[in-house]
């Protein structure tokens, strides 16, 4: 199952090992002129905002139109919306393009849809309006849409201090977007098990730069079991 | 001895680090007006095609004109050729250019040469056809020119799960076509070494994600009486 | 606190996952109309010449011309300006924008100022004619201003077949810049840190691949004890 992911040129590599280490193949092209046959062909799109460099911003709209067309879900990443009033407008161009999650920081959420919509009946209300699943991420995840939350506890601090993780949550999300049609549940499993996966590899890990390898390696191995003993959502 | 690789974003940083692994110093601009200057001066150049923005696009025929001026060696990776049209135009359009090798996927092959060139001796007629070397990789590599063709099984599968590990092989034959005079040899004895360090590493990675940094180190501790040890080409 | 890197693609991983380690944010866009947006609310710039590509090219002036704004310090690393003459312009022009501080290699320097500029002597009046800090990385490492001289012999040759482990020290030295008001003590600062880093990274290290993930750690584990103790500057 191919993801096809436009993400920032520092998270191409590590969301590259991700997408491979959980059994998907990953596909990265920026270029206007391919990205739409890519697109079509995979299984989810990613679409991340960082380093919006001109290739980027000229192949994300095709992308999108890509997805809808092949009915494909997209998620988006709007990374550091919050330091660039471009990306922002941008950003809020691509959300009515329907994705089926958004996934960022609480402080990236903020700009994005104004900061009085902090609370949670506030995010509720902004992925009634969009229709999508918003998964804000921090030491504790919370996975909303416009009737149900989920409150996803896992992870390790270590996974702050690795570039790029975050992002690679975000392609996962997509993966599992084309794998289970309900987008809060395909969401929430996805940071489960991203995760999880960073709490096993934290046992192993002797700082940031080993805890990278170590976490692809969990996620490898990672089954259904060992989830399911060490899943706590509340 | 510099081997200068125009590869995809997700491919940069293994293939710098692999062709440091083994000794060499790797460059990688993909500026048009820039790339002329750094492939004259270097030993090798490879041509990767993946993640075609317009700067690759620009910068490639510059790049193979100045090879071909200088007589360096260079070598084909048609990365996806499968699924973007324009990209398999562009890649049909380098091979005029005459590089040493060629080194793909089958499936890649199929799409430049015709789906009827899967066998054997379709192959050996398109390699001669074009006076290449045509290595087609997989869980068994075959190395292929217009007259004779080595099979490799060496290699694990863990190499199929981290990025760019295909891309990063082509950059070593690259190397080894600076190296030794005969295109055919030197791409089948960058394949055989790349498939021994990763036996190596298998022994001791516990994923794909220690696997990346520890065939690096495999490849950096090998040696001549090991490699001649584990050899087998069929 | 942030620092913000325009920095070649090969280095983009690295340098962001060795900020992390040393407690910093990185931020990488080289989008012209966003950088200076970014570069504005950051602590320190980073600009890096490798991958010279259109956007790079395009955002270099803003970034350059946005910390001066904000009287931001920002570290120029001229990389490969011995292979380009493209570059080389570029290189120059950048001088004029003021940075605090220039690390290369020797041959990048000796192209930057001229062949008879390899002496201490002719370095100091370099720097002091520039009125710049003058950080010349290599097996020692020199750190030189108009009127004082630092030498510094530490690190390992591993770290010299890590892709980019140049790069992202002088990242190190645009973030010790802005924490500390002397560019001297901040680049001798940030060398000796991440030369004793890759000290104690080459203990346990098996090769250049398992390198680089140790030095992450070591340089996350590194304590002002473990640094006074081991340091010896002469």
């Amino acid at each position: 199952m191919r993801v096809h992911a436009i993400t920032n040129t520092a998270a191409q590599v590590f969301t590259a090992n991700l997408l491979l280490a959980a059994g998907g193949i990953p596909s990265l092209t920026v270029a206007a002129d391919e990205v739409a046959a890519f697109v079509s062909q995979a299984a989810a799109l990613l679409v991340n905002l960082g380093t919006l460099d001109a290739d980027r911003r000229a192949s994300i709209p095709w992308a999108i139109a890509a997805a809808r067309a092949q009915k494909k879900p997209w998620v988006l990443d709007p990374v550091f919306v919050d330091l660039s009033p471009p990306r922002l407008e941008l950003a809020r161009l691509c959300l009515i393009g329907c994705p089926a999650a958004l996934r960022c920081s609480a402080s990236e959420f903020a700009s994005l849809a104004g900061s009085d919509h902090d609370r949670d009946a506030a995010v509720q209300a902004f992925a009634k309006e969009h229709a999508i699943v918003v998964a804000l991420t921090g030491p504790v995840d919370r996975v909303i849409d416009g009737t149900r939350s989920v409150t996803i506890d896992h992870g390790h601090p270590l996974m702050s201090r690795v570039a790029a993780m975050g992002c690679a949550a975000t392609a996962l999300i997509a993966a599992f977007n084309a794998l289970h049609d309900d987008p809060l549940e395909a969401a929430a499993a996805a940071l489960l098990v991203i995760g999880i996966a960073g709490e096993i590899a934290a046992e192993r890990a002797r700082g940031p730069g080993s805890f990278e390898p170590i976490i692809l390696d969990s996620l490898y191995g990672l089954d259904r079991s060992t989830i399911l003993a060490r899943a706590s959502t509340a």
